[in-house]
């Protein structure tokens, strides 16, 4: 019992809107983790830093203590600078897929440790298991094999990786202390920088479907991660990018892969390739290799040859057909003009109505289910064109995503303006 | 799970500075009490209202909804008035032992139900257990036929009056949130409502000695609770003490009830008499009996009666010898001049050191332990007169309380001013 501090007076200190010392977090996270300090403590801690935040200093010591529960990753045998991109998630978010051979193609490891989605956001994970035989788990010597021979890896992140971290947002999500931007800074950059990344660029989305429904939240939060990993040493910088509508034509599982195909083979939806080739650009440049030409490994095929391998390497067959849903419904316009809204919070929650998402951590994800929209905002439509396609195994499914749906969209009168807000808002670096 | 709310909703409305509804606390306290909503959640809610506090209408949900976890007593059948008094504890506060028989004696029923002292501030139901043979856990159908037979009675509450409110203390006390008035505030005045009493006198006491160091805190604390008794349907009132200094001359248990004695016999120490005399005052004035000369049942043996009969009537000898201590030690001025400090925290932690208080709940306190003052502020003393004895069982006990009393008293030059602060510094009262 011969313990430096006691939890109740570190609680007081920030519930005083004090700083809490090194030594203090340090402290408190290891015996948070052990199990010393309970539940009930940490939740009262987790409401006092909601409301009075932490200064800079509490946030790198948070991380680092989070870092120091578990196991850390180092990819310096490599031989080559390592880079890595994490996104706050959103609705039809595939770019970890195209993102991660075109880096790699230029001889940038791309360790990319990822998760599963849970609610209306989909998960790297998930999309990629819709490829017949890959596999998400891989042992460390694995990955670093991988990532040895072929620069670049999509696999899920150990449990071994700040084990404090996933203890702490379990008990978060039942407390309503999720939102809290030091919680969630510290909670994503201690994975990230465990993974032992040199370089890493961060995708904060803003808009309805994205976490952060404000763009002053997400500025707060991208500000808070580009600090934190400048002070832990990574090179670092972050976009913030538009949510407000579904990135990209295909919102679910096996049509992403369809998708992130398509852009690795030089074609795909405009927003996708642009935003694709802009976080690669600025992962590139953080690893050290400004001014790449990055479109010309999509046109040229180099992008695609290491998603084909990487795919094969993880038990993949980059050939095999992809799931194809037993059921379709079709939606159409009923009127002439410019689609004017595209909700990307209501599309994400009708696709994980059809059975793209999971409801509990527990349950799997049907891989052919989804939606493909054939138009997007800014586009003219006549009566009768095909909007969107739902797909679900199951055709009950329909109604409940036909009903999320609802006030989801508008058809404006032809000569409306189709003007589009930009997909990425504004770039955050290192001050 | 048909259940109406969601803990984590709750959390985040009171997060959120947003107000619960009369439903939503009820059904969180319910829910709390049988165990569905964890400690956990209601940790970060208990943070919440520390930090952003609750209004009149949720604090009197709060309070009903604890009184509607346990039982409620109804003192209807005594066919006479009650009238209760809550102490927020001090140095030297036995107040009720006087104060108990001085009311009943006026023929308003008195149902005093008491605690243990924890920490600095003794308890009641110790301070009476240094009476041979007196027993502070009554069934309540002896509590009943004593108030029927005596008018009075000073007994332990039991574990039926609101158990939320102690299952929500023992988490507030490690979780840094026991100082928020709203809980305060609900806490004190659930039980005191939930026992049933008709009029309540609250003494909110401020300065060193006390819970609440500042007048302004304990002003806020005795304004939200007379609301909140007022609201409850009880005739009540608050008094705002002076605790820098111990009350009365005696801290400790026998020694306390000694003086007590002396008050009932129409001596003892002047501030004991004033505070006793004027609660007893609020307290028979709410309960209908205005005006009465309560100095006259001191001096006229009719509080004793009562005293003595209510002693007995719980197995205690009136007449038999109180504890008295094995080891004393005599602390003498070593100057002339005024005693123009005596600091009641400093003094209440060397009586707790030796022995007249407890560490954990568990321990037993020590009946003879504590210290006699022979001076208090204001009064001259001569270079060699005793200033006050500390009193314990073990000699060993004198070194750490003379260390408690270093720099807590001090002797100004003869001729220093010697006015001391009023000790009822305001009354509160429904506006």
């Amino acid at each position: 019992m011969n313990e430096p501090f006691a939890a109740v007076d570190l609680i007081r200190t920030k519930r005083d809107r004090g700083t809490l010392s090194t030594a203090e977090i340090d402290w408190l996270i290891d015996r948070y983790t052990t199990g010393f300090v309970g539940d009930e403590q940490m939740a009262a801690m987790t409401m006092a830093i909601f409301l009075n935040g932490m200064g800079r200093q509490e946030i790198l010591d948070l991380t680092n203590a989070m870092i120091a529960s578990g196991e850390r990753l180092d990819f310096s045998e490599l031989g080559r600078p390592t880079a890595d991109k994490h996104s706050t998630g959103g609705v039809g978010d595939k770019i970890t897929l195209p993102l991660m051979p075109l880096v790699a193609s230029f001889g940038v490891a791309v360790p990319q440790l990822s998760g599963r989605g849970l609610g209306h956001t989909g998960g790297t994970l998930d999309k990629l298991e819709s490829i017949p035989g890959w596999r998400a788990e891989l042992s460390n010597e694995e990955m670093y094999a991988q990532l040895r021979e072929l620069g670049g890896v999509i696999c899920a992140a150990g449990a071994e990786l700040a084990p404090a971290d996933k203890k702490l947002y379990a008990l978060r999500d039942i407390t309503a202390t999720v939102e809290a931007i030091p919680l969630i800074a510290s909670s994503i950059m201690s994975k990230k920088i465990a993974e032992g990344t040199g370089a890493l660029v961060l995708d904060v989305k803003f808009g309805s479907g994205a976490f952060m429904k404000d763009i002053d939240r997400a500025r707060e939060l991208a500000r808070t991660m580009v600090e934190l990993g400048t002070d832990a040493g990574l090179n670092v910088s972050a976009l913030l990018t538009n949510m407000n509508v579904p990135l990209g034509r295909t919102i679910g599982n096996a049509n992403e892969v369809r998708e992130s195909v398509e852009v690795l083979a030089g074609g795909g939806p405009a927003d996708v390739v642009e935003l694709t080739c802009e976080l690669a650009r600025e992962m590139l440049a953080l690893a050290g290799k400004p001014d790449v030409d990055v479109e010309e490994h999509l046109r040229g095929g180099q992008a695609m040859d290491v998603w084909r391998r990487t795919v094969a390497a993880q038990g993949g067959d980059p050939d095999a057909p992809l799931p194809t849903p037993s059921e379709s419904l079709e939606v159409r316009a009923d009127r002439d003009g410019v689609l004017v809204q595209q909700d990307a919070y209501q599309f994400g929650v009708a696709a994980w109505r059809l059975g793209a998402g999971r409801a509990r951590k527990e349950d799997p994800v049907v891989h052919s289910a989804g939606i493909d929209l054939s138009v997007k905002p800014g586009d003219a439509v006549k009566s009768g064109d095909l909007l969107w396609t739902l797909h679900a195994e199951d055709a009950d499914r329909f109604s409940a995503a036909l009903a999320d749906l609802e006030g989801a969209w508008e058809i404006a009168e032809s000569g409306a303006s189709n003007t589009v807000a930009p997909l990425i808002a504004e770039r955050i670096a290192t001050q």
